[in-house]
């Protein structure tokens, strides 16, 4: 029987997807085989492949001068390859957020290879908001800006676009695909499939044509966008069967109502729980509001002594891993896409009998 | 139904377990989620993931100062990562054998951080043999010696290991698993995934420990062996369900009597197919004798008008991806180890049947 899984990524997925998976595992479209057991190269995989980023294109109405990458290493691999790619051109300063982990890797990897310039931090309150805007110390000559709209372990989200007058570099791993964004604004986006795409062993990198030609001479194949973008994402054998999943949920979020309709669904979601924190005594955030994600969502006990039992019996009412971040403490439950709003109404449920019970 | 696949790459899996990923696909081991859908961090990963380092160790017999890493972005990313990981102790020469396309790959890499030595190529006869070791021109200060023991396109398998005086780094991708090698023998050993491992998106390096400090500074956080050594292959979220089939496949080569049992089949399974063709008038091999391949056989038909034809009737019959890579031409039989038997004898009886009616 399947549970809710609040996990944070690698996350839930849609049903749909894995049953769908699970029915043609053996036998692909009637084919004798697998869709793990083709070649890449083959008509029938290229069709997956093309499909998947044109679904992609149309979820997210990614203009035609953007490429559409997928790729392997993870967001992680792309905190090597943002300043790879981008400081090829003269320019050395890297414009930053520094709003908690996912911005601090990113950071340390740049920092290896140009001049960091931190915009704003809210490091002073361990992370529990994104910086205001007229606080900001752009640099003038900046090769790149990069932040993260969407904090996984904090759980802050950035309300709009930062306005730049660099690219503007945005690590979406844990809010991609959950709302329109106007890609037009972005330079490069990239996310880790994980959360919000798919399993994990993918990625995806939408990237203005203009920026291919700024890499440093050095670059590693396996790091470069040009690479990859010529090669349609298959300099090398991609990560197939995640490339297929990942295609499957884009269909499946088509036949959802697309990004409004997540972006819609992510409010509804996200103010349940968060509504009933607001009005209980037992419960808190430690997220300053207006900062507040829609996809995770730390909160903390009044006692934290009671955090085990917490999850001990959550689990065993079938509401997984709401274990919070060490760093923040608590509980954190991440409501991506693929988790339905009947399990948030099943966890307020719990919460509001737990705290009767124990609080 | 299952029809028998020769796939170069991303090859055949072990029906068993594809059988076992599909029964628990929604519901891993009563969780009540996919093993995609847990953190790579959770206990009950980690012992999945423990296990499949343990279970490798234990079928190449791996020496406890070697480390294996499970890491994304195929070999290809690896052709980037050995020069960075190996060139940064002060040698620059790297000593390569041009024995086909996957060597050339690498040894175009490498080339733009360090000096290529061509040791010995067989450039001369269109890669169709590995060249004999009393030909060799090796350098005296190479940082390592590179070497592709299987290639893929060619069919050409080296019957011995290189004896070198640096470390020797072995690009397995064809033909891991296939047999008992001596690690002790390798600096490095490393090999994609998709075609004796599991499906693509994850790879595998075998480390001898004391070459993790060599690496250029600069070298991206993500091709580092050390990083990746330090962290138990976690430095970020792994290729979870990669890694997951990839240790269903190891358990389920421990069952079928590991790898000795693979390299007595794979003799049985490639004599089965190149005594045919020796035997016969239409059909022939272009490798020499003793440097066939076990893993991938190529062949090519008397007249190649035929081709055409000859795959269509193959595929009809159920014998699927035939076709040859366009540099050797005619066709080519990848016989991996989750090829069983009677997919030989099927294709040995078609081909005899072909030959029969047209030849």
């Amino acid at each position: 029987m399947r549970k809710y899984n609040f996990c944070s990524g690698p996350a839930a997925l849609p049903e749909p997807v894995l049953l769908r998976a699970q029915e043609e595992l053996l036998d692909w479209e009637g084919r004798g085989c697998s869709v793990m057991e083709v070649s890449h190269r083959s008509p029938e995989f290229e069709a997956v492949a093309a499909r998947a980023e044109q679904d992609l294109r149309d979820l997210l109405a990614i203009p035609d001068n953007y490429k559409v990458l997928f790729l392997q290493g993870g967001a992680t691999a792309q905190f090597s390859a943002v300043p790879w790619n981008l400081l090829g051109a003269g320019q050395k300063k890297i414009d930053f957020i520094h709003s908690g982990q996912w911005a601090k890797k990113a950071m340390e990897e740049a920092g290896r290879y140009g001049e960091v310039n931190i915009v704003a931090s809210s490091e002073d309150r361990n992370f529990s908001y994104a910086p205001a805007a007229d606080s900001w110390q752009q640099s003038e000559d900046a090769a790149y800006f990069h932040y993260v709209p969407n904090e996984t372990i904090g759980g802050v989200e950035f309300g709009y676009v930062p306005e730049v007058s660099c690219p503007l570099v945005a690590d979406m791993s844990s809010s991609i695909l959950s709302q329109p964004i106007p890609v037009e604004n972005f330079g490069v986006v990239f996310a880790g499939a994980q959360k919000n795409i798919g399993p994990s062993g993918i990625a995806v990198a939408i990237v203005r044509d203009d920026l291919l030609d700024r890499a440093l001479p050095d670059i590693p194949r396996s790091l470069s966008w040009k690479v990859a973008a010529d090669a349609h994402s298959m300099d090398n054998t991609p990560p197939t069967f995640a490339w297929y999943l990942s295609g499957l949920v884009f269909q499946w979020l088509k036949e959802q109502g697309g990004v409004s309709a997540m972006a819609e669904l992510s409010w509804r979601k996200s103010a349940l729980l968060y509504d009933f924190v607001d009005r209980s005594d037992f419960y808190s955030s430690p997220v300053a509001e207006g900062s507040r994600s829609r996809m995770n969502i730390p909160f903390v006990l009044a006692d934290e002594r009671l955090d085990k039992q917490f999850l001990q019996e959550s689990e065993a009412a079938g509401l997984l891993n709401l274990k919070g971040h060490r760093s923040v403490g608590g509980m954190r439950a991440s409501l991506y896409n693929a988790v339905p709003v009947e399990a948030v109404e099943a966890l307020v449920n719990f919460m509001a009998d737990f705290e009767k019970r124990v609080g």
